[in-house]
């Protein structure tokens, strides 16, 4: 049950020029529903990414960095459901190049011209030839309007398909931004059983556009959490095609200091946003949607210690599924933050609007019954000021129910 | 539920000379149950203790700090459940150093010579008034027998008392050591919402025995985990009154190359080890107790943290309880701990005798029923082998049940 949180209308997903889309049932997933999706783009298209810290890295991502740092013009990219190709050794790893070659032999380019990306169940191996077997209707399939079924076609245990889109005037253009993505379990700091897909037909340079994934990434999908773990294949990956720009006879987007890529940046994170904070409604199990920002770090890097304390802490998720607003838990979190020198006397907390902690102590004006208000919602605010500094961030996340247990503990089954 | 744990038998507590223990029914917790608990030592009592890293340490442990710190000769000690006083300010220190002075005018010593301790819930103040009228009964009850009572007087949420005893031979003395502990959720490492209180009729000098209460810590109290969460009150003190061993004309314990300083260590270690894995077989909605051993690591600290991602991540805690051998979430644990270059080809896993990831990957060997089987008792062993050095350590913790998030849930209701 995801909170608040419904399917794209395609008629919101706005087609990028020089994106398209294909879809497909392998049977790698479910034989019922499609789980194989393809992305198509116009030559001179730019991508640029960001993957997984997890040290048993899949094959498809190990693939992904290799074909980017070839620095190959990518034409393409193949995602399947169901599976994760990790921890499958060489024979993951070819089963990861088959899957290029195919998608590379149906659009005509090199299989080092295509990304592969695999979200599933880990350790077990691709059914390579159910994937290579349903490609060619990806490909008979492709079309400029698929994101919505794009969207849908890699989602695991994902309840409500993820998609997001804006449009926006670049030097007298309209540009567009749209993206997708699929999120669920084993999320945490570094994106986790991740992977998203935001596509601009603006024109950007390749330096300008790996800076610009990683910053969105930081902003964005690295400040979501459900539950402290982190995936072997988290992959997000921008893809700017120019179509639109270079059209109007503009150069690509060199640096940040453009103002262009301040405006493209600024919707590239409105879409990633979007897209994050629903992984974050749809977390397994999430009946609350809960926003922390702390505020009054000495950085940014100790504010964000302090969120993901409180954002991970499985007791002070408990608490928040119970609507009890269990002040003990709060502070608890925030004391185990490993911040060295924490002053607990200059620290406050509110939820929602309630003044609850003040100056490290339950404030003398807080009732009980506005607290137990302010946690009632499916929506949920919690504010930290810890009085250090001028550092802050905020981390999204969602509350720890029975269903979170009951998902994770029959998910294989 | 308790995973294969018993209360203590008291005639398996030995008592310690030099230490007498009384309770009393408070009604800081319950109305109707002992909550209250007093231990007095003999004078010349050495005592050393270790108490958690939170930063909102709670008012007694602030208070035991400085009395352990100005070196004062500790003569008892006072431990209230059902309110952890923390979060409470100056009137909280203030309730802190009155428990102190009324357990002191009572057993006649100073407030200084007295260490108190809290543990229940937080950000509430603690009724003094309720505590000091309980203490006279206390005193009025001391008995060198009271372990197994003081046990029961000194539990939250736990579902069994927890003690554990051993006798020894000192230089052809019999010296004993018994310890009693408190733990359930908020567990985690550096000991969170525990407590623990050993004692040992040796004599030890005040530095070997600080010595020891950290080295036995670090062994066996900071390698148990619930939740990753860790409390403002944990605590574990030594006590070693040297009654025994005085009587028989032997000098205090100086230093750790002493022989017997190594005999009484293993001895003490015995006792908390039993009594770290009884918190974790009493952990909050517990049904499986699980061993995760990490070998190969390049030091300690590595295999540490290899052991507590895979023991704090929820995944793998939710798989183990519906006894699902989940592989995939075992090697995301492992890559998520943040072993800078481990080379995976060089992991090797077994659940229980069942090698099941071998180089890396899933062993060619390994049948999905030989996992099922091993993961299906209510003792689980994990062994993780990173082929890197020769660090390794042994953690304990238990799964994630759905009577996790209902306790957890409706903790405070």
């Amino acid at each position: 049950m995801a909170v608040r949180l419904s399917p794209p209308d395609p008629a919101d997903l706005h087609p990028i020029a020089g994106v398209e889309l294909g879809f497909a049932a392998a049977g790698i997933r479910k034989a019922t529903r499609p789980d194989l999706m393809l992305m198509r783009f116009a030559a001179g298209t730019q991508v640029a990414g960001v993957f997984t810290q997890n040290s048993f890295a899949a094959a498809p991502v190990q693939v992904c960095r290799s074909h980017l740092a070839a620095q190959a013009a990518i034409r393409g990219l193949v995602v399947n459901a169901g599976n994760a190709n990790c921890g499958t050794g060489a024979r993951g790893l070819q089963a990861a190049h088959d899957t290029c070659a195919a998608a590379a032999a149906l659009i005509g380019c090199d299989a080092q011209q295509i990304l592969p990306f695999s979200t599933g169940v880990i350790l077990e191996h691709l059914p390579i030839d159910r994937l290579v077997a349903a490609l060619p209707r990806c490909v008979s399939g492709l079309a400029k309007a698929h994101w919505a079924e794009a969207a849908a076609a890699i989602m695991t245990t994902d309840t409500v398909a993820k998609g997001a889109s804006r449009r926006l005037d670049l030097n007298g253009t309209t540009v567009h931004v749209t993206g997708i993505a699929k999120g669920v379990g084993m999320l945490q700091p570094n994106m986790a059983t991740m992977l998203a897909f935001i596509a601009t037909d603006a024109a950007v340079s390749a330096p300008a556009l790996q800076l610009m994934v990683s910053r969105v990434a930081n902003r964005t999908f690295n400040r979501v959490t459900v539950d402290g773990d982190t995936s072997t294949n988290d992959s997000f990956v921008l893809i700017a095609t120019g179509c639109a720009t270079q059209a109007a006879g503009h150069p690509p987007i060199e640096s940040e200091d453009d103002p262009a890529w301040q405006a493209l940046y600024a919707a590239v994170t409105e879409v990633a946003t979007v897209l994050a904070q629903s992984i974050a409604r749809d977390g397994e199990g999430a009946t609350k949607f809960i926003t922390v920002e702390v505020a009054g770090a000495r950085d940014e890097a100790e504010a964000l210690k302090v969120a993901r304390s409180i954002a991970n802490s499985p007791l002070v998720k408990t608490a928040l599924f119970a609507s009890d607003p269990n002040l003990g838990r709060l502070i608890m979190a925030i004391g185990n933050a490993g911040v060295v020198g924490l002053d607990t006397r200059g620290v406050d907390l509110y939820l929602g609007a309630v003044h609850v902690i003040e100056h490290g102590e339950r404030s003398a004006r807080y009732r009980e019954e506005d607290g137990a208000a302010a946690v009632a919602p499916d929506e949920i605010s919690i504010r930290v000021l810890l009085g250090r500094g001028a550092g802050q961030c905020t981390v999204w996340t969602c509350d720890f129910s029975y269903d979170y247990v009951k998902i994770n503990a029959e998910y294989r089954t």
